[in-house]
């Protein structure tokens, strides 16, 4: 099934715009996990059990596993979710960019080796440098645009061309009118800058925006709802993973992540 | 030791500016090394050995091993080189970039475990996203800036604030005056652009520059080196990886291997 089907389907089933973001940290695992060899996939998918029927999407971070040696985890976790939770796609969040002979080992580790069915890419070495990862034709494709951290503004900020115009908008552009040809694009526009997430919603249509930054990094939800919707009340994967994942230490924690979830979930539906 | 001061030492000790790029891709290996369960180990450390007295760094590019769940061989091939060939540093070519969170997690990969030298990180997500590399402080952190593919120029040629300043000349700027506070930095500029790494080095004075793009990519030599050298006649790494790692198909592959490096080390001399 192609990506942008997988999270309409999940949007409408689950009525929700929550992508659980899955960033294990074993420091703040439970006690009773912490020993166990497993413990990132025993969490994370504890979690995805416990979120599943509330989520539009779950987006693994690379990184988390990679600096733990935990590849076969991030492995058997995203087979575990397609296993169990057919219906909401697993977005890999990787961040890659890089020249096409490249890009095309890249897109083999995220869409063969992995199975994701979407992943996070960086738009900086241009076209080419994605249309390896366009090639898988029923994945999704979600571009960098305007970030939620600080340093975003570095570079995303800068004002391009002869106008007024700043380069993360002329990247939604570009995104929008150039290189989804095929449907398969989305865009990552952070929640710390609702009045930038307006702004790209106008350039792009209805094109699915990726908006982390809501709970641990400070984004608001109605803000962030309000100026990402489109007209039928989705196009949105708001993301959260710190304030679901760490709800609680306990032996509670994947209930707690629930609560979290649904909570989130609801407050998000509230202003579509 | 940092990486600058064995990036130095290299330059001198080989009389290289040459970066042995290490971008295994098992189809076209020699027929002896294709059912070997450690292939991409064994080839990679072959061509190491063969070359390491020609070159200023070595750059295995991460995807090709993450492509084939050879996270492993990785480490072992790093390991060895640190080993066998401790003058050289290992540059591991990933181009990540993500939040300030996220890329301490990146860069435990890539300093921690893979124990990378310097590391290759995408400048789109500003300053705070480059700052955990940073405090690895004996290590370089290499960005990109103008890169050697065609779409390039989709983003980094784009003029940007009110002059005729493209984004890459920009980043140059950022990257020598605001982020270098601590000599750790490092820029990519492709080979296939000379009057643009002429561009760069005017900005940034004594930046050592990576440079990939010659041979199978098309740049030139001579216009490279003339381009891109400080007054000291050194400043460059100066990449080929395949022009190197498929020279011969036979069992002779690091002989032929070696020739190539050699006979590129001596025309990038000619210029120096």
């Amino acid at each position: 099934m192609i990506f942008s089907e997988m999270l309409a389907d999940a949007w409408q089933k689950n009525n929700s715009l929550l992508c659980v973001g899955l960033d294990p940290d074993p420091a703040k695992f439970p006690a009773h996990l912490k020993d166990q060899p497993d413990a990132i996939f025993r969490f994370c998918a504890a979690i995805a059990d416990a979120t599943a029927d509330l989520a539009c999407a779950f987006k693994p971070q690379i990184a988390y596993f990679a600096a733990r040696r935990a590849e076969d985890q991030l492995e058997a976790l995203i087979a575990h979710i397609h296993e169990k939770h057919p219906g909401v796609p697993v977005i890999l969040d990787a961040k890659r960019g890089d020249i096409g002979s490249t890009a095309e080992q890249y897109a083999i580790e995220a869409f063969e080796r992995y199975q994701a069915d979407a992943v996070t890419v960086n738009p900086y070495m241009g076209r080419d440098s994605v249309e390896p990862w366009l090639a898988y034709k029923d994945k999704g494709v979600i571009l960098l645009c305007r970030t939620s951290n600080p340093g975003g503004s570095d570079i995303q900020f800068l004002k391009v061309g002869v106008g007024e115009t700043a380069l993360y908008e002329l990247v939604a552009e570009k995104v929008a009118k150039e290189w989804n040809t095929t449907g398969q694009c989305a865009l990552v526009v952070g929640a710390t800058f609702p009045g930038e997430i307006a702004r790209v919603r106008e350039i792009v249509g209805d094109l699915p925006l990726l908006v982390p930054g809501i709970g641990a990094q400070g984004g608001d939800i109605e803000a962030t709802v309000n100026a990402g919707k489109t007209a039928a009340g989705t196009g949105l994967m708001i993301n959260s993973s710190r304030a679901i994942l760490y709800a609680s230490k306990g032996e509670d924690f994947a209930a707690a992540a629930r609560k979290v979830a649904l909570e989130t979930r609801d407050a998000i539906n509230r202003y579509r």
